[in-house]
Order: structure tokens, then C-alpha cells, then sequence
């Protein structure tokens, strides 16, 4: 039949397993941001795709289309390869707040556009934003001047870009069809390519803490991801890393900004540093820094040791109007008024530490979101968290609880308490890093 | 977590195969109603259930779930078992308009409830509509008042019966998810439930002309709709029937109300008569007349040979307000006003006539609806459609097109002759009906 593709018709060949062709999709995605496609027809095809899969072209077209639905940054005139670093999600992953400053000291223009929590993963804007002033919306021509100026920027979706992936992205999470894919695939890209990055290295977690339990599944979306980000002539490659306790020892905002102010100046936890820089050699080895992955490496912890990559940290807040003077003096990052400890009731040894229970204590004390309307509390939050493999002695300390009232300290520290299991052997600590697929 | 149950968690349900519960059933039939489920919710739900489809227990529940959306007609206070008949919808199938009265004329109550034409396929109502006065908006009490008095009345879906339906099926129709076997069931049970019958009768079609077009899916609707009868207490049986060509010798509304009245009079086409006779014996067996289908079958015979069966369609016009004089007078119809024939090409037998081609003749003439709120004119379509079987000689009648003008009744000329392949060798007439499901 001649004339407009009618929403039915591209939803029963995705219904029945076919492949979309370019121009079903791109009606798609112009009719869900024209209002063409009735958010009914939209969620019904999403499903579709969640249960019918779509081929690595599908999801290539997919994303095009998307990041057509808006503005496109040009960061060509900036010299350098632009690399930015995308983390599937998990608990206590603050690496974007570390590595963005550390990756820019080496060399890499970092334009890192990064997300606010939900459910019970942390998000970057949100850590951010608990230091005093700093801002995270930046305009396209804003981002670009600073990532001239001083290479790095840190920063929300705005409006301008990929504006079918808002529309999507809040009818995906109401439909139960946030975890397919190439929707994810093409969410996550669509918003990157038009952010201007040349190259992208993924954080892509599996375990209890992630949005992916399964390993299997972990590595397929990384898969995919490469192969949609070589489609679209932007090199991109994932790790795949364990999110089976939470990474470092604090969970929540400005605790987390604390401990990644502490890893710039050398003083980080070793399971957080581990990912940090072997993410940044990947993103040093994009950024076409050094070939030689050795070299990446002593790079990085050269700007560590040498403070250049702190020193970026402080561009980095003062060009975003955050209060520089936090790096050197933690109270002025906001403070809870209640810290308690969580004791362990006998000796031994930490054998486990389920991210989620400790996710649900952050959530519990005001740190993370329920929903996407709800406010974050910045000053609470979890330190001090043991990790598996260290031994505890009875009535020593597990975590400290980071509180606004007594109601919700003693809910979490219960909480907390659940979620550690105390052994009476030692055991190995965990693999944390599991495979490089590029 | 306790409290009420979140639209996304049963659609996740859903998606991943698992069945629902009859708590989650209610509460999303409840939903829909209410508008506690937003319609891209409800779409999402529904492309999880026609991809993976639903346990015969989900789909009693489902179709529980909807009679209680709305009113329920009470008929237990009329004598006999109350029988309906339904079809799955094909080209030239008129058996409604013939069957009630001849049902009820044998003494089974007949509460008929009927659709309007969308598509290739005609509808009831809009055929009783093109009787001159014929009111098909009957009232529960109405209707019941009248079943008691006459033993037939045939309506349309009101208002008060199964709301639910009504938002359901205007979602599926715009979202690729009306052929789903479970949705196909509820939607149909459920109605007729709630219109207050014992017993059902189920023609279901297969072929190129019918919405099925595999007879295996059809086997398959039928067994699923006699076990959700079964399941709420509805004894139902299910005819499959051929529809590879058109249903009787007329195709459009008027016309079609002139074949019935004619077979009502005992001059119906074969095949006609055949499907109708058989759907007619087994209403007869349901409405517990005679256990024995030869008995059934001589009294239907007799009630169309003594008059009886034309008789009780009289006073199922002159109850619902239409013109009686249609029955002796033809040109009482509405009338097109081009009359032309269609003629072969060369001698020979006819072949084949596809149901789907004289069906677009039918729609471009205005004799059904390319959508919902499309208006059908009464007077157009097609008659004396010859049969595959049948020999024709060269310059012969292959149909006759009733036209509103000439722009349409050419187009339809070549539709239809389009619609018929004449072959050099005489072919059998093709089986009809396939086989009883009980």
C-alpha cells in the first residue's frame, strides 16, 4: 500500500519476528517525537522488541533515527579523540567522578554526560550536585568551550539532545521494557554520539548490584553495544565487572564525592581503583594517548601520584561553579546529622556483602530514589563498609550509617547488618574484573 | 512488597511468560476500566499476552474479569435454554439474518448479539440496518421483554455490557494485537455471557476470505473458546467452515437481507443453506429441542417449508420497529442506482473466486467500512455471484455490481472480474464445511 506507514503495520512485522527496514524505524522515531505515533501504538511496538529482539542493523538504524530526533554536538574543531566512559550501573560505583578528571590530566578530552539515580543504583549528576554550587547542565556550545578550555566537562541531557529518547526512555520504564538490548543499546548511544564523543568505553556490571544479574547477558549487551558504536563509526569497547558487593566503601552522594576526592589523591580503595584505571587505559588507549596498555597505566598513576589529575578535579568544579574549597575541607560538603556504626556480632570473616541489601539501607536513609519524582538527600549515606575477604573482630565496626533522624539510622542499621554474612574461614577476595570485549 | 499491584509488575510477569494470577487479572481489567492502567500500560500487557499467550485458566479469568466490568443480563426467568450463534467474520456470510428467526421459530430462545462490518468483513447490524425503521439499540430489559413475547431478538453490543471490551478492543485494533486467540476468546465470550445466554454456537472460518487464514489457528481458536465456555458453565460447540469464496451469491447489506429473506422463503444458495442448516442443528441441540441432529435437521427444514421460520422474521422486524413489506417487496430496500453485470471473458468453469477480491469490490463500492467511524451505504454490492463449480459461457454472468455512480461501479467491475479465474476444465465444488469441535 502506497503512503504513510501505519503504526499497526510496523508493529504486527515486529509482532511476527521481522526485521524493521531503515524507513519503519525512522517514521518511528519522528512519529513517537512528532506525536504521530499515540504513546499506546509506541509502547505496544516496544514490547514487541523486547520479546522479538532486533538485529545489530535494526538497533544501528534505531539509534541513528534517534540521535537524528535532535541536536548534534560538534566537537570536531577540539583537537584529540573525545572518550567518554558509560557504567551500566551498580552501588558505590563513583569511577565517572574520578576517572573524568584522571583521563583528561592524561590527555583525553573528556565530554562525559552522565545520569541521576534510580532504584537502587547511585548517579553521577546526583554525587555531583551535593557539592555547593556545582551545576550540571551545560549547553551544547557551554560544553564545548570548556572542553576546549580545560578538556573535560561533566554534564546532564539537555533538551537539544535525542529528545525520542526522553519520550521512550519514561514509557520503557512504566511498561516493564527497560532491559532489552538494543533499547538500551540504542538509548545509551543515541545520547553519547550526539554528545560529540569519537570513541566510548563501557562499565558493563553483572551480578546482585547490576541491572544485569547474569553474566551471559552482560556480555551480550556489551556485544551489541561495540558492534551499534563500530556501526556508527565511533570505537567503542566494555569491560565487564563484578557488581557482587558495592564497589569501594561508600555509598550515597557527597560520602561517595569524599572517597573519590580521597582516590585522587592516592588514597582510594583497591577493588574502586582497580576499575578506575583499567577503564582509563582503555579510555587513554581510544583516546590514542599510548598503544601500549603499560604505558596507559603508569600515565594514570603518574597523574595521581603528581596531583595533575586532582588539580583537573579543581578545573574541573571551579569552570562548573562548585565550591573548590571541599577538596581540601570535607565539611563543607553536606553533612548528616546522625553517623552511628553497624558492629559485627562475631569474629571472622567478611564472606559476603550483598550490594542490594546495602542499596535498600542508602535508599532507606534518604540517598537514592524511589521514583524518578523523589528527592535525593545528599549528606546520608554508608562508609566505612568492609569488604569480603576482611576479617572483623566481634563489635567491630562493618559500615557506619550516614543519617537525618533516629528512625531511619536504626532501619538502616539493621538493614546494613542483614546484608553482611560473617564467616569463620577466610575466603579469597572476589575476582572484580572479568573480561575485556572489544 | 505489599499494597496494590503495579501495572509494570504484571506486564513484567507477562513478558517473561509467566501466568497471571486472577488477583492480577481483576485488578487490570479493573484498571483499564477505572484508568488506573494508562493505555500505553494496557498496550504493553497486551503485546506480552499475544506473544505469549495465555493458560486457559488466565483466559476464563480474563473473560470473568471483563463480565464483571459491567452490567449482566439476567434471562433466567425466560423458559428454554437461550442460544446464540456466532461467526469469526467472512465475506457474504448473512447466516445471522436467516438462523435467529428459523432457531427460534424451532423454539430456542435466541438472544442474538451482533457486530457492525470492519475490514473485508460484513456485519449484522449494518445489514438489519438497511431495513427501513429496523432499530438494533435494545435495551437489557428491552431485549428481555422481547425474547419472552417472540423468542428472538438481535442488538448490538450496549453500552452497559462489558465497558472493559469496548477500551480493550479499540486499543488492540490500532495496535497489531486483535488476532491473539486469548483476547479473541474473552472478548467474545464475555459479551455474550453478559447478554445473559446458556449456550453458544460457534462458526468458525478459515481461509483466504476469514481472519484465520490457516485451519489449524482456527482449530485451535475454536478448542479455546468451547473450554472457556465450558469453564463458565456455557456449554459451546464450534463448526469450522471453508472461506475460500464468498458465503452465498450476494455481497453487501440490502442485498444480503434479500438473499436471506429469499432463503428464508427456501430458495437460498446451497452453500448457504448447507452452513446454516448445521450451524442451526447444533443450536437445536444445545437449546435441548431433540438430542437426535437428523430430528434437528427435518424440523429446521419444515420450519422454512410451512412458513413458520419467514414468519417469526416478521415479528422480529415489526418488534424492532423495521418495515415489515421488505418481506413481499424488495424495492422497499434501499436501491442502487446502477445495476451492471460483470461479464466472462471466456467459456469455461469457474475456479476459483477469491473471497478477498470481491470483498474490495465490496468496500470500494461503500458497501463496508475501511474504518471504524466509516459510514456504509445500504444499497450497494454485489449479487448473482457465480460459483466455483459452476460452468459459464463466454459474455455470461459472473455477478451483477449495484453502484452509487459509474467511477465506482467501473472500478468495482474490475475488481470483481479480477476476483474470478475460469478454467477449460470442470472442477469439483469445494468442501465446505470441515468438521464439528465439541
Amino acid at each position: 500500500m502506497p503512503g504513510p506507514v501505519f503504526p499497526q503495520l510496523t508493529i504486527a512485522r515486529k509482532r511476527d519476528g521481522h526485521a524493521l527496514t531503515r524507513d519503519e524505524i525512522t517514521a518511528f522515531v519522528q512519529g513517537v517525537v512528532r506525536g504521530d505515533w499515540a504513546d499506546y501504538q509506541t509502547t505496544a511496538l516496544l514490547m514487541a522488541i523486547y520479546l522479538r529482539g532486533m538485529t545489530p542493523e535494526e538497533t544501528s538504524n534505531l539509534t541513528e533515527a534517534m540521535i537524528r530526533s535532535g541536536a548534534v554536538a560538534d566537537l570536531s574543531g577540539i583537537p584529540g579523540v573525545k572518550v567518554d566512559k558509560h557504567s551500566t550501573g551498580g552501588v558505590g560505583d563513583k569511577v565517572s567522578l574520578i576517572l573524568a578528571p584522571l583521563a583528561a590530566a592524561c590527555g583525553v578530552p573528556v565530554p562525559m554526560m552522565s545520569g541521576r539515580g534510580l532504584g537502587h543504583t547511585g548517579g553521577t549528576l546526583d554525587k555531583l550536585e551535593s557539592i555547593p554550587g556545582f551545576c550540571i547542565i551545560l549547553s551544547l556550545a557551554g560544553c564545548a568551550a570548556q572542553l576546549r578550555r580545560i578538556g573535560v566537562a561533566m554534564f546532564g541531557q539537555t533538551e537539544e539532545l535525542v529528545p525520542a529518547d526522553r519520550k521512550l526512555y519514561a514509557l520503557r520504564d512504566v511498561t516493564a521494557t527497560v532491559e532489552s538490548i538494543p533499547l538500551i543499546c540504542a538509548s545509551i548511544l543515541s545520547k553519547k554520539v550526539a554528545a560529540g564523543i569519537d570513541a566510548l568505553v563501557l562499565d558493563v556490571k553483572y551480578g546482585r548490584g547490576a541491572f544485569m544479574k547474569d553474566k551471559t547477558r552482560a556480555r551480550e549487551l556489551a556485544a551489541a553495544m561495540i558492534a551499534i558504536g563500530r556501526a556508527l563509526g565511533k570505537p567503542t569497547c566494555a569491560l565487564l565487572t563484578s557488581m557482587d558487593q558495592p564497589l569501594g566503601r561508600a555509598v550515597g552522594n557527597a560520602v561517595e564525592v569524599v572517597e573519590s576526592i580521597e582516590a585522587l589523591k592516592g588514597r582510594g580503595p583497591a577493588d574502586l581503583m582497580e576499575v578506575t584505571l583499567t577503564l582509563g587505559v582503555q579510555m587513554l588507549l581510544l583516546g590514542r594517548i599510548t598503544a601500549d596498555p603499560a604505558v596507559a597505566r603508569r600515565r594514570l598513576e603518574q597523574a595521581i601520584a603528581d596531583g595533575s589529575a586532582l588539580a583537573k578535579f579543581r578545573e574541573l568544579l571551579a569552570a562548573q561553579g562548585g565550591d573548590v574549597r571541599v577538596i581540601d575541607d570535607y565539611s563543607r560538603l553536606p553533612q548528616a546529622k546522625i553517623v552511628h556504626d553497624v558492629a559485627a556480632q562475631d569474629s571472622g570473616w567478611v564472606t559476603d556483602v550483598d550490594p542490594m541489601g546495602i542499596a535498600q539501607a542508602a535508599l532507606l536513609l534518604g540517598a537514592g530514589r524511589a521514583n524518578a519524582a523523589a528527592a535525593v538527600d545528599p549528606a546520608v549515606g554508608l562508609t566505612h563498609l568492609a569488604k569480603v575477604g576482611e576479617a572483623v573482630a566481634a563489635g567491630g565496626r562493618l559500615a557506619s550509617v550516614h543519617a537525618r533522624d533516629d528512625a531511619t539510622a536504626g532501619a538502616a542499621l539493621a538493614q546494613v547488618a542483614a546484608a553482611f554474612t560473617i564467616g569463620a574461614r577466610p575466603v579469597d577476595r572476589p575476582p572484580l574484573l572479568d573480561e575485556l570485549v572489544e
